[in-house]
């Protein structure tokens, strides 16, 4: 049985959007029948389609339970759109199917995409949620100046100038992934020079991610998959 | 200056197929032009162009170059085609990216697609290959049946399934990869019961590639990435 992805809009009832109303409908799914659902937030629920409308369908919640998430490390990303957004959509699809906990997308010096479309990238994210069995679904942050974000915790930054870099390897491999981790993904023309002089004056550590030059979205892909791995 | 992808024909003499010769012509280059090209196993070649033709393009070498590939191991990835022929063409796109020095397309019990574009995966490789400046082509091998495979060195293999799993970072943290490393990838319906019992009473190693159901392009990346990141 296909799984629904619903909002919780009270403890008995909750609500399927009009894309899930569009599947249930494709299910044949009817008034009284039982679905199940999660809710991107460690939720899984047995409910009772109370009322099917145009665009939204109400459900009677009969069961619940509460999944915890992953407590070692939370995995934040931030990454600059890559100028097709088909690629920055299959590494959403993919880093929620390995697990990832929030994307934030920025605009750095050298971006040449300026928009995202954050409501597809919210249909991707759901639906890899839903087909990989996974319970979290990542916060997904749209457009924000490099300027406006003041990560807390370990923070990494990827790019392909010289300097000294650590792997992921070297740093995680003794003591694995804990609390707030955020790793920075530079756009296809890589951060500029006064970007990564602002990184290493807050002290974020530059990371390499092997010797060949990886497009944006392999190397945002990289990171998450890497990270996860050596957790 | 863009890199092109050449044949080496003999000690001096190079030969750019209808692809490149296409490429070269969108790029204005002319006769007597003076060129970079790899030839995917480790070759780095400074070329005059003698002729352009048609299909195909006449090089004479003036410099060579040959870096070695990586010794300290070498993976080999086994995986059934998936329905959707893109997601194996980005697969690949990405494996090449980060490094794989072979791809076996399998024929397994619950396969569901029994064709792969051999030429059009082998077009994904070269064209992953000259951006990532990986100087290494992976060895493309077209449908084999699971039992015509042979391999010697180490091998793992992912299902879904339940039972005593290895993970990654459990086999390689320690020792890391060397020799030859074989990843079996289950199609979209995972192994048959039959095909993980005769893998087991080969000896080969199940492994995890975590908690959820990822997709079996998703598996396969995971695979490449993280061997890579351990070793």
């Amino acid at each position: 049985m296909q799984t629904f992805f619903c909002t919780i809009s009270s403890e008995s009832q909750a609500l399927l959007n009009e894309e899930e109303t569009r599947h249930l409908k494709v299910l044949r799914v009817k008034v009284a029948d039982l679905i199940d659902c999660v809710d991107g937030a460690g939720g899984i629920y047995k409910c009772r389609v109370s009322e099917i409308r145009k665009d939204s369908t109400a459900l009677e919640v009969i069961e619940s339970t509460k999944i915890e998430g992953r407590d070692n490390f939370k995995l934040h990303l931030y990454v600059a759109p890559t100028k097709n957004a088909e690629r920055m959509e299959w590494f959403l699809e993919k880093a929620v199917e390995t697990g990832l906990d929030a994307l934030t997308f920025i605009e750095t010096e050298h971006s040449e995409k300026h928009r995202v479309n954050m409501q597809r990238m919210e249909r991707i994210a759901i639906s890899a949620l839903k087909q990989s069995g996974q319970l979290y679904l990542p916060e997904l942050n749209g457009l924000k100046s490099l300027k406006d974000i003041e990560p807390e915790g370990s923070v990494f930054f990827a790019h392909c100038g010289k300097g000294e870099k650590r792997s992921l390897k070297s740093l995680f491999e003794k003591t694995p992934p804990s609390g707030n981790i955020h790793v920075f993904i530079g756009p296809e023309g890589d951060f500029s020079n006064d970007e990564i002089m602002a990184f290493k004056s807050k002290d974020y550590v530059a990371i390499t991610l092997g010797p060949s030059r990886l497009r944006t979205e392999t190397a945002a892909l990289y990171s998450v998959m890497v990270v996860n791995a050596l957790s």
